[in-house]
């Protein structure tokens, strides 16, 4: 058998490729553009191309293949993707290798890597709440990321925690992400201020004492606080995992988000908020971990060593 | 062995007991009051007395014994309970025979027969929320109610549907039983008429188009229908499986409360609203399915005909 898999994470932008051996090595990734804008069809064949390439390059036939994709997924075939456009795409075409395949949802791939390898590492029960230009989350329900009766849970970015507040983009009212997400938070500073502010230069502003920033800030704090204390007193999780790029900002979000989060309940303890593990690795690693599942070792990960966790980014 | 297990559902007001066969014939029915205001030992005793009484009007010694109680609860022991107000109380505490016992919690005991024998016999994923004098809720998530990471899981009740709305009586803010609790209602319109009402009279009023009635009965669809639109996003769930005594308003909740829950999902369809099955013997009969399991059948229940959705009400 093989020495490695191919893992690949595919988003709406890019796509993010690697070859992880039994005992977790990573000996390779690579990143290329998702071609999303020439079709779902396009898109299926440059994952196919990556696949091959990336299985070239590890001199062998992968004991097997994993990959997270967007939308609503089966283990066996991308269902549908409103960002890529796809619909019904089986696994096998999107391999164009005679391998066991395994798909995964991104978000929930990269909250399984979290699981078995990152920051629920110790625990099984959490939330994995990467925030970036939208907001999706892994509920981890008995160390297993959980998607409901048909795929569609995890969408905390969408749950009205201000239900007389802002209309999101989605149509609804008052959705975590148009608060939260840190295109959410560049755009209402953007507009407050009358000038473009990326999410990174709002968090620095804040630190700065910026009033306008500072506001901007405590609101997507707050709408997180309510989103946390919701999930808190439902699910009981062991820790709540924070990841994606409103994350790197760190204490900045962290301690009033800790803070606020406890004043929201008064019978309970909050659950601990930690930062992810794996960064933007986390859905190529959580690919990798399926491809071994589908090549017959369920337990893979399990004794991967934490070296892991300081795999360079995909670059 | 014996042919039926003794089923105890522990409330704070009533314990309801019962006697149930390995096929699921419900033998004999009891209820008596919970002497909550002498105090845990004094439950404890009259837990005791109630299960010795019970196996002795079944002619021997059970097969098992199963218990649903409130607060925090393991298997083996209830832990905790603000309500009775006991501690650590080990499962051969509460029970004088020498057989095998389980525990469960009270609101996840039904929803455990309600997935087995009751409106969530067809499916796997689903919420059991029972409305009564509070609001809490069953998480049933793989066939099972889920309690989290230390079983404080389901508190569907304090989750905060208005931010900045009332405040509730557990000290948080804008609680969902603070608006749609049966006693909330009843409390709410006697505030708001200067003329106390039951929440059963208050659905009256509502369906007879009384102003007041109908201004509190709109909030309390509004609020329940936050709630569920989070537990929507966040579960996946494929059915809602309401219970309780608000439940028994029917239509007059069901209905709008449907079309309300889909005005607040843009981008999914709303998983249908269902009454429960097994009303108020939920808990005893989720009970004899433990005292099953604990004898070595955790199969019991999957056998069992519908005749067990007709058994009366507890006497």
């Amino acid at each position: 058998m093989s020495s490695f898999v191919v893992a690949l994470d595919v988003g709406g932008t890019a796509m993010k490729g690697g070859l992880v051996t039994r005992s977790g090595e990573i000996a390779l990734t690579r990143r290329r553009d998702t071609p999303r804008e020439r079709g779902p069809a396009a898109v299926v064949q440059a994952i196919r191309s990556f696949i091959d390439d990336l299985a070239a390059a590890g001199g062998g036939l992968p004991a097997g293949v994993g990959l997270a994709v967007p939308g609503l997924v089966t283990p066996e075939a991308a269902l549908y993707s409103a960002n890529i456009g796809w619909r019904n795409v089986p696994a096998e075409d999107l391999v164009p290798l005679d391998v066991p395949v395994m798909l995964g949802h991104d978000v929930r791939t990269g909250g399984l890597a979290e699981s078995v390898l990152g920051a629920g590492r110790e625990i099984s029960e959490f939330l994995f709440l990467p925030i970036g230009t939208g907001i999706a989350g892994a509920v981890v329900v008995h160390g297993e990321p959980y998607g409901g009766s048909a795929g569609w849970g995890g969408e905390i970015g969408h749950i009205p925690v201000f239900p007389d507040g802002e209309p999101c983009a989605c149509g609804q009212i008052g959705c975590l992400e148009t608060y939260a997400s840190a295109s959410a938070v560049s755009r209402r500073y953007s507009a407050r201020a009358s000038s473009p502010a990326t999410a990174e230069q709002v968090a620095a502003l804040t630190a700065a004492g910026d009033p306008v920033a500072t506001g901007v800030w405590n609101d997507a704090v707050e709408a997180l606080s309510l989103a946390l204390a919701t999930y808190t007193l439902l699910l009981d999780p062991a820790a709540i995992v924070l990841g994606g790029g409103l994350s790197e900002a760190g204490h900045l979000l962290s301690d009033p988000l800790a803070e606020r989060l406890q004043k929201r309940l008064t019978f309970r303890e909050a659950p601990p908020i930690r930062p992810a593990a794996l960064g933007v690795n986390a859905g190529m690693l959580g690919a990798a971990l399926l491809g071994w599942r589908a090549a017959g070792h369920p337990d893979a990960g399990s004794t991967w060593s934490l070296d892991v966790l300081k795999s360079p980014p995909v670059a």
